[in-house]
């Protein structure tokens, strides 16, 4: 089993809209919401793959309960643990003039230490099942920025090994507790290091105790920089869509790549591959897989330095 | 007790960001949520007037019990009747750069033919305790256009006495079944009589069956169009802040003119000062009551023609 782990779980809200007027009264045209934050959006994508998830982190209140109906609803498992906060909500609000969303993220909930002791606990439990875990996503006020530090260790220290997608104020200091892979993305690896070129960056992301670093380039595929080599691995074109959940997917294909041992080259290809696919399915976050099938051969990797 | 109808309530989220940009993420630094929907503003502004007021309409879903939970924290009583769909959510993006916010409507709840035949049962008992109606705001899919019609002729068929603010769909076909007052803006009057002079579009919704109709016309007070005369009302200066609920402020203090049998001018003065005071209240839809007290003798009233 994969457990994916969302400590700000989300009530993902998509609300279209004619056109976007800044300071202007909307009448939406269309609401929908489905259960989001970046460790759900993740085991969707492994599902989606054959693969056998469950979904944890912390969720409360109204939108909390949307989110778990939404999960059941969907086929995705989970053993998210009920705080008293209510869960946060993210808006999307489209509009038929531009691609990008106009997007509105609440904070999440104020968590209590006593909920963040309770999690570690329920966290450890879980490990008990898990062949791999994903940490992914923001932390909820009230969290401690080393949370996902205590995570990586409680894993490590059982033999399950963890991929960490989270941004710099979250990310650096895991590090020392030494997670087996982060992916962060090219402004998040300067954000991190302060160094803007990002082979460099991921070189001292590995000095600070990761165990490897794939770090997202945009349209131009993934670097990764390992203590075996580094390599660059790149989609045939450049793709025109959706980028939304582009991220999330690489870190389930570099999943699942990790879990059937795939040598680091395989890995990237089915991370640009699955990737490039999620930028061309019609659904935001969804991915297309025919379009996967065919583009998994013609990623180009190239071995580095 | 006054009974305020809101058949489309609302649960109003305030998202404040540091700066509304198109198309960007906003990380939202403070998100609140209060009760909504027009009829329920009137009556928190009738309960801090010291009336005694009961919420009715339709509720729902989570957002519903938000709802609910609100208007009990605020003192404000309900009698709102359960459905299955979900309360709509507003949601008001304030930035710090502009005074107007960006809103967002969802459409409401799709509410059943049975659920409605429900309502007008419920909404036809608690008339035997009502001494004045207010019907605010829009209705929720699923509910027929002339759903006013209906509650205008139950309550007049009682001999209980009905204001009516909505916009012209709804306000259109509630006319022939004759609502004791409806109070259009400028621009819902235009909509619904195709007439740009207010006075004469006005004129043509007493022909319709309006027993009289006050129309805001924003800065420029209120316009009278009444079998008795026709008055002008205005502020007396052009003042700067928040309009939100100005409308709403100028319901509640017309439903306590009638209620106070005050002759015309003397009920435009209150709903012109109750307004204005709303517009200088730092809180969206409160009102300063000190405010309210100094411009109430200074408030122009002019009778027309």
């Amino acid at each position: 089993m994969i457990l994916t782990v969302t400590l700000n779980a989300a009530l993902d809200v998509t609300y279209r809209v004619p056109a976007l007027r800044p300071h202007g009264s909307h009448r939406v045209t269309e609401a929908t919401a489905r259960a989001g934050g970046k460790g759900v959006n993740v085991a969707r994508v492994l599902a989606r793959m054959g693969r056998t998830t469950l979904v944890t982190g912390l969720v409360g209140g109204a939108a909390g309960a949307t989110v778990r109906a939404d999960l059941a609803a969907a086929g995705l498992p989970d053993a998210l643990l009920p705080i008293a906060g209510e869960t946060r909500r993210t808006v999307a609000v489209v509009d038929r003039l531009a691609a990008d969303a106009t997007m509105f993220n609440e904070p999440g909930p104020a968590v209590t230490a006593g909920e963040w002791s309770s999690f570690t606990d329920h966290f450890g439990a879980l490990l008990e099942r898990a062949e791999v875990v994903v940490l992914a996503g923001s932390l909820p006020p009230g969290l401690p920025d080393d949370a996902y530090a205590t995570l990586v260790r409680a894993a490590r220290g059982r033999g399950v090994p963890v991929l960490l997608d989270t941004s710099a104020p979250w990310l650096l200091p895991a590090l020392a507790a030494g997670p087996d892979l982060v992916k962060p993305n090219a402004d998040e690896l300067r954000e991190a290091t302060g160094l803007a070129e990002p082979h460099r960056a991921a070189a001292a992301l590995l000095d600070r105790g990761a165990g490897a670093v794939v770090a997202s380039l945009g349209p131009d595929g993934l670097l990764a920089t390992t203590p075996d080599g580094s390599w660059l691995a790149t989609p045939p074109e450049r793709l025109a869509g959706n980028p939304t959940g582009a991220g999330d997917s690489a870190v389930a294909a570099l999943t699942t790549g990790l879990l059937d041992s795939l040598p680091w080259p395989a890995r990237l290809a089915r991370a640009v591959a699955l990737s490039a696919a999620t930028v061309l399915a019609p659904t935001a976050g969804d991915y297309d897989p025919a379009a996967y099938h065919h583009l998994l051969p013609r990623v180009t990797v190239t071995a580095l330095g």
